[in-house]
């Protein structure tokens, strides 16, 4: 995929150079960026809650208590992040995270990318960094629930909707 | 619900002088069986993989290697299985997992009744069992994936596909 050629340069030096866990995949953002920041991606935990939920914000989402974002995150298969790094700063643009049984099955959850950042690839990026990481853990069944607006989006990266018939269904207690 | 009541003896006293992990909820099934079998249902993970194996083998599901199994159930939030007790003897008669982040979201998986015990109300049962667990964790939302045959029987217990136009959808590499 040339797209990502040119805007991913994941550069084995530049990879080994970086502390981890920022190590893992890297992108110059060059653009619209005159800048030429730095997307850096990363599967920490140790998230600043104040500053996912500011992300989530940022986005529109209904606040949530951050006791229960917290074990959310400790409890995720995966938690994977995108930040701007900017000389010795760096600012979270990007979030989501799946559970797992470990074996079978993956669900992404809360995938968010800032408004400054959208429309840009970059949602696209994150999505791409989760799939790897998902594939590597060779996890076979990989799902979400988008909500109707993104549904296009994420059939370009690969996902079906309903395949073969399967509905995802939602519990409402009655 | 009347029908419940029917089926369900869930006494307290009854419950108190079972052995755990049995203890948790009981049913007399008496529906259309002679003999009075005791059905009984449990969160407990030991379970014989191959007996498991033998139950996913009934309803034709196709075979998954056993220690991908062990895995996903040990990774697993919750594991319910549901027994038939005949004096000293139990047959596993259905199963169902769910994988979450302990804090907001839930999505079961694997759900199987043995075909013997089908159209019987132990399917329904089954599912009551797993949604009160989650439910007793504080999850609020629960989610699966349900094949077409299946989504009325899950609209039944409160299930709704696509709410709001949210879209359950299956990556596949490309």
């Amino acid at each position: 995929m040339g797209f990502w050629k040119t805007w991913f340069s994941t550069s084995e030096s530049a990879a080994t150079n970086r502390t981890a866990p920022f190590e893992e995949m890297s992108a110059e953002f060059t653009g619209n960026n005159p800048n030429s920041d730095r997307i850096v991606f990363s599967t920490e935990r140790d998230i600043d809650l104040y500053e996912l939920e500011e992300l989530c914000d940022a986005v529109g989402w209904s606040r949530r208590p951050l006791r229960k974002v917290k074990k959310a995150i400790e409890h995720s298969f995966l938690v994977a992040s995108m930040w701007q790094v900017r000389g010795n700063q760096r600012r979270l643009i990007g979030f989501a995270r799946a559970t797992s049984d470990h074996a079978f099955n993956a669900t992404i959850w809360d995938v968010v990318v800032h408004p400054d950042f959208q429309g840009k690839g970059m949602g696209k990026a994150l999505m791409k960094y989760v799939l790897k990481k998902l594939r590597s853990e060779e996890i076979s069944n990989v799902t979400l629930f988008a909500d109707p607006h993104v549904v296009d989006f994420y059939r370009t990266m690969g996902f079906m909707p309903d395949p073969e018939g399967i509905k995802g269904m939602f519990w409402y207690p009655h």
